[in-house]
């Protein structure tokens, strides 16, 4: 029903590669080797117009010295690429954009190239894919995102291609396995070639080619935040979530968001939680990357497992030396790896926190402005509701007998449901209001021709808000109107906050919808830097043992 | 804060392994190999009473070897042990609940062993934690379930642990980077030990012991079916899911469960699916096991990728002959990975189109009957709405775009929704009625001690259903009220069905929320085998060029 020509016609892929592969074969030196000189000439070799392309840059490590040197290439030659990525947070990943080597981005996290992204989807130099959640950008690597060329990094690589990533897994093995396993061509810069390495993180039959970088990868320290700076209010409104929120429910699972109010709360773990009676009842299993913020609680013994997305530069040795809270490898190093990670958060924790630019009337919320598109990185897939979740924990039943609507729904069967809490001060970064009418979201969506807003978390999944004017506790809502008002009465001075009525306010605090810092004892007059277990990044060292060894930015002593 | 003896103290883990592995160490042959002699001694010396253990059964290859190892160490000192794996399909996985080896069971699928789980629970020898979907459970394998020891196997390892798991990859690499970076043990059997492998699938580093057992590990083929066996009703059912599902929402991704009408479904392609004009416009991307009888629709061109949890015995040479359609290895053979499937399964996909044993009134179903645990595996990660996903696809647009009461739930804010179909004849095996007023989990439950009856599908997600009625648009439905009509109205002559009312059936097909054969223009005299691609297991060896190699109980010529 096929002859041998037809077979042959269909299997275009495998001879595709052999060819690319073919006419780079020159630039080889010994093995898989391929000298920093000849990068912008391989990439010229095994990278077509209108490839689909992926450059590891997730929000810590950084195939850099790649993304350089595919600026450099031939434009006449390879343009139209279609980027793939889980971040895209250098100048040069959106130099590819200016350059008109690239054309379109599925992407995660912009992080510091937020606005270029904005600026370029206006201008129609980047046509917008989709901002993804992290996981759901890596399932579409196996189904329709497959990239045709990685350019990934490493700290070592043998001489048969083997690679150690070490503390900074993060991305990697998805990355190559998508790509290699559908004959794709994958190309790692790595620190340093050696004869053994520490370990194996990715066999070298996986790899199609070698660089020793002229420097080390760059890694960003994006977990780390300084105690120095956190603020009462954000002390307040931590103290507000340990006693409203996390002792409440008795939530022993979560992943903490990057930000100044989870690190609050990291730090009035020793102080406050130990007074509140919480130790072994909360934050016992998390998914975090190694928060320096972590370690007096870590010290203090509350956390039995972290699991790790990737890692945080100068927390090497410090979780190195505490294998039986992290995962280690027989090297003694962290293995992060981000899909796993997100797996957990997705499907095994009862709870996610985290912040964001604006909130709706409804409570959808997004950090996609038309000016800033931020991205989303692991929030959708951890501050969802997991519809698939099968197994349940007090947290997670708790949550959802509180659901009154339910039962329209699902009639009369039961179901839990995750904690997803926003934690914002009414007026945000340089004094915008975080609540708001209607999202930024609906004119980026214009400007980017998008099907959707792009929205972070949905106002159905969001069941928690935390402001210094109380908590909201959304999901004890039974209708849309009840959640409105729920929302409105604690958007404190904004527009919405100010359309709050009294009489309502009294009813849903009277349904525990609503509760104050009064109605939860908690005593804003507590709530100062005093109750913080380090107050500073050099405390933090001390806990550590002098193992934690923050990036010289981070020390001012 | 912390001295070096506490510090000590905290870190028990690698050296409880350490002490394992040297009470072991008599037992090592050359390198990582221990001789399939010591097996039992080996298990003896590195399980402890109490350990969280897992055997690598998922639905195909099985450490079978391994297991019934296990059940012949010395019970007094190895018992209460909380086995933590996929599935438990062989007799050896609940002897062990018998021989009173293990006590506590947190899985995914039960396959042959279903009624043997739920005789054990009602009798209190096996002590049921969840039946999770398989992501789920990978997920807590990095937080609250990480394996102690896991028992695995792969077709070939090196001198040095190095692993080839080849087509049948699976779940190793997830069970091994759970176990391994976590200070646990990994013992694998293998068929040979070799000097060179294919490929590495997995780094010798983190595997610790390697057993060729005595004879290859046992693999099932249980994706396939004979269309010898498809009935006429099915060919109806396939006819309608194709006309009024597939085509209505021009459906690109999917994935097909087990069962003989999405093979019925695969076999229409390239004859009803060809007459409807559809090539290219469904069916492009999917998520499957490399399925017998989706080599027609391969042959014919409808399929662009297919990315495999798993391998299907006998198609071992076809896939490999199809490097642009599946995930091949530079070795010439399929790489199948189960957690990456499901990643896509969920986030990716637009439909997943499965069976069930029973739907409650409401739209929830369930495999779990009080005597049979049949487990979910993929179907509640896939048969959910991914509340995570953030990208647009048309057919998921559609999907949410027909939603009545999405405004209930987030405003003016539009969102998709994913296609989730159950397809049923309203009587199912042993003539069962599928449509029920209560599911029997609900009994399960009880029995079991459960906090929720275990539910495969809920209602909120499901939005269609198929049966020779017709098709029930769930996701059209306002309300309930309507979706417990729409149910009825397709529900047949079980108990549920005849509840349905003329006048209200005659509202909601004016409604297009159902809508029978007639109504599709689907004629039920056509549905007979004359309409199948391929009406045998013959032919589709035929179909594959002779490439598909049946197993022995499927080739009766």
């Amino acid at each position: 029903m096929s002859n041998d020509d037809t077979r042959k016609k269909r299997n275009q892929r495998a001879a595709d590669t052999a060819a690319r592969l073919e006419a780079a074969a020159p630039l080889f030196g010994a093995g898989k080797e391929v000298s920093s000189d000849n990068t912008v000439a391989l990439l010229e070799a095994v990278i077509r117009a209108g490839d689909i392309v992926n450059i590891e840059g997730n929000n810590q490590k950084q195939a850099d010295f790649l993304a350089e040197s595919l600026n450099k290439v031939d434009r006449s030659k390879i343009h139209d690429l279609h980027m793939v990525q889980s971040a895209v947070p250098l100048a040069s990943h959106l130099d590819l954009f200016e350059n008109g080597i690239a054309k379109k981005l599925d992407f995660a996290f912009g992080g510091p190239q937020a606005g270029r992204v904005a600026k370029f989807i206006s201008e129609g130099k980047l046509q917008l894919g989709a901002i993804h959640t992290y996981l759901e950008l890596f399932g579409r690597y196996f189904l329709d995102l497959t990239p045709r060329v990685s350019l990934i990094c490493a700290f070592k690589a043998d001489r048969k291609g083997n690679l150690y990533t070490g503390f900074n897994t993060e991305d990697t093995p998805t990355i190559v396995e998508a790509t290699k396993f559908r004959q794709g061509i994958v190309i790692a810069q790595v620190n340093e070639i050696v004869d053994e390495l520490p370990r194996v993180d990715i066999p070298g039959d996986w790899i199609d080619a070698v660089i020793q970088s002229p420097k080390p990868f760059f890694v960003e320290p994006l977990f780390t935040r300084d105690p120095g700076l956190i603020t009462d209010n954000q002390i307040l409104l931590a103290m507000l979530c340990l006693k409203g929120i996390y002792a409440e429910y008795g939530v022993t699972s979560m992943n903490h968001g990057i930000g100044f109010l989870t690190s609050a709360i990291e730090l009035l773990l020793p102080t406050y939680g130990e007074e509140l009676g919480l130790k072994g009842k909360i934050c016992t299993h998390m998914i975090l990357n190694p928060h320096p913020t972590m370690i007096p609680a870590i010290e203090t013994d509350w956390v039995d497992t972290i699991h790790c997305f990737g890692g945080e530069l100068g927390m090497e040795d410090y979780v190195a030396s505490r294998p039986d809270v992290f995962f280690i490898g027989p090297d003694g190093t962290l293995r992060s790896n981000r899909a796993f990670a997100q797996t957990a958060g997705h499907y095994a924790l009862d709870m996610f926190i985290g912040g964001t630019l604006q909130i709706d009337k409804y409570g959808n919320s997004s950090t996609a402005t038309a000016s800033r598109v931020a991205g989303f990185g692991g929030a959708p897939n951890m501050g969802c509701d997991a519809k698939g979740r099968r197994h349940s924990t007090g947290a997670w039943l708790q949550c959802g007998q509180e659901l009154p609507s339910l039962d329209q729904q699902l009639g009369t069967m039961p179901r839990g449901k995750r904690l997803v809490v926003q934690g914002v001060e009414t007026f945000g970064e340089g004094r915008q209001p975080v609540f708001v009418d209607k999202l930024d979201a609906w004119k980026l969506a214009e400007n980017a021709n998008l099907d959707l807003p792009p929205v972070m978390i949905y106002g159905d999944d969001l069941t928690h808000i935390v402001t210094e004017e109380g908590v909201a506790y959304l999901n004890r809502c039974p209708d849309l109107d009840s959640r409105m008002a729920a929302i409105r009465a604690v958007a404190g001075y904004t527009d919405i906050g100010l359309q709050a009525k009294p009489e309502e306010t009294k009813r849903l605090r009277e349904a525990n919808i609503v509760k104050t810092p009064d109605d939860l004892g908690v005593d804003p007059s507590r709530a100062t830097r005093a109750m913080l277990a380090a107050k500073s990044v050099k405390d933090l060292v001390t806990w550590s043992n002098g193992l934690y060894n923050p990036p010289s930015r981070f020390r001012n002593w």
